[in-house]
C-alpha cells in the first residue's frame, strides 16, 4: 500500500462498477491532471524538489496519482508504449517540476494522456471515456469536502435532432462516505495486518502489485524524457 | 469563417473575457476532446470516412473543434511542435477513425493534448489551466440545450486546512442566449458580406486567419502522424 488514500475512499468503488459495467463499452481514451500552484517557499525547500531527497519532483508526487488513476482505470493491465510528451519543466538541480506523458494500448486502441505540475492551478480531473459512456471527476485525489464526493456519469447521449442539443446531460452521482479516505486507507492496512498477524496469512498480495506497477510506468515516464521523449515499450 | 459555430455562442465570448483577465495566470494545460461512437451506416458510407470525399475523417470533422478551441484559447499563437500520440485508428482505406496529439509552446512552457474519434461515447471537454485558475467545458460544440449554456470556473482555490477538501468548490456559470449559436454565426457572415456590399470594405480578416491556422495544425498533425508520430516544427 502506497498511500493513494483516494483508492479507499466507497466514490472510487462506486466509479468502478460503472467503468466494469457492460454498458459503458471498452475504453477508448483516459485523460488526468494533477496540478497545483507550489509558493516560492515549496519550490526553494520542499523535499519534492531536491534531487538527493525526491529526485522524482511532480512525476513522483503528483504524477504517481495520475499514474494511478489511469491503471486503475484499465485493471492494472500495463501500455504498450510510454511516451514522455515535449513539455518538460526542470528546476536547477534536474528535479522535475512538470511534466506530461502518453499511454498506448495497442490491441484494445486505447490512449491515455497525463499531466503533472507544480506550476499551474489545483486540478485533479479524471475524464473516462469508453465506446458507449463517460465518467468524469475533478477533485480525485482530494475531494472538494470529506463526509461526500461527486462524479458526473453519460451512458448512450447522443445529438438531439437538427442537433440543437444532446439527448441527455450527464448524471452527478453523490457518494457519501462515514468516514474520511485516509481513516479508510488505515483500516485496510490494518486489516491486513490483522491477517497476518491473528491468522498467519501471507500479506495480500493486491497492494504491492498496484504499487508496483505504478513505479514501472512513471520509470517508463522518466526514461522516455531522458531519451528524448521516444516511446519506451513495456 | 469555417463553420465553427460554437465560436459564435455568447458563452465562448463569456470564457474569453475570463481567460484573458489577469488572475486567470498564464495558461499552462488545454486538453480538448471531440468524439462520438459512429453507427455502422456512417462508418460505410459518411462522406468523412471517405479517402476520395473527406480525407481527414475524424482529425478534419471532429479534430477541427479541438484544434480550434486550444488555438481559441491561445489567442491563435501557434505551438512551436506539434507531435501525434501513438494511437491512431485508420479505416481500410487509410481515413483517420481516432487520433490525439500534443502541441507545445516552448517559451511559455504550455502544453495543450486532444483526442478525436469516430469510436468513442459523445464527447465535448475542454479544460483550460492557468496558474491560478481553470475553466471547464463539457459541451463546447454542441451544447446540451440551445437557450443557455454553461462552464465550470475556479480561481485561487487552495486545499483546506489538514487537505481534508478545498478551500472553494468550482463556481457554475451560465449563460442564456436569444439565438442559438448556428443563427448568431450566420449574423456575423451577413455583417460581413454587408460591410463589403453596402460600405466597399474588404473582407474581415480575422474569420480567414483562424481558418488558416486551424487548418495549418490538422495538416501539422496529419504531417506528424505520416513521420511516425515524430514532432513537426511550425
Amino acid at each position: 500500500m502506497d498511500g493513494s488514500m483516494w483508492l479507499h475512499h466507497p466514490r472510487t468503488e462506486r466509479m468502478k462498477e460503472i467503468l466494469a459495467a457492460h454498458d459503458f463499452g471498452p475504453l477508448k481514451m483516459i485523460h488526468c491532471s494533477s496540478t497545483f500552484s507550489a509558493t516560492p517557499n515549496f519550490l526553494q525547500n520542499n523535499i519534492r524538489v531536491k534531487h538527493d531527497l525526491d529526485s522524482l519532483g511532480a512525476l513522483g508526487d503528483l504524477g504517481w496519482y495520475c499514474v494511478g488513476a489511469i491503471l486503475w482505470a484499465v485493471d492494472y493491465q500495463l501500455p504498450d508504449t510510454v511516451t514522455a510528451l515535449p513539455s518538460l519543466h526542470l528546476n536547477q538541480s534536474g528535479v522535475i517540476l512538470a511534466c506530461a506523458a502518453a499511454f498506448h494500448w495497442t490491441d484494445h486502441d486505447m490512449i491515455a494522456t497525463f499531466h503533472c505540475s507544480f506550476l499551474s492551478n489545483v486540478s485533479m480531473d479524471l475524464s473516462v471515456h469508453g465506446t458507449n459512456a463517460s465518467l468524469q471527476v475533478k477533485d480525485l485525489a482530494i475531494p472538494y469536502q470529506e463526509s461526500s464526493a461527486t462524479f458526473d456519469f453519460t451512458c448512450g447521449a447522443n445529438f438531439a435532432d437538427l442537433h440543437i442539443g444532446w439527448s441527455r446531460k450527464p448524471e452527478e452521482v453523490v457518494v457519501q462516505t462515514d468516514l474520511p479516505q485516509e481513516a479508510l486507507m488505515i483500516e485496510e492496512f490494518s486489516r491486513i495486518v490483522g491477517n497476518v498477524k491473528n491468522s498467519n496469512c501471507r500479506p495480500d498480495s493486491k497492494w504491492p502489485e498496484v504499487t508496483r506497477k505504478t513505479q514501472m510506468m512513471v520509470d517508463a515516464v522518466k526514461s522516455s524524457i531522458e531519451l528524448g521523449f521516444t516511446p519506451v515499450d513495456l
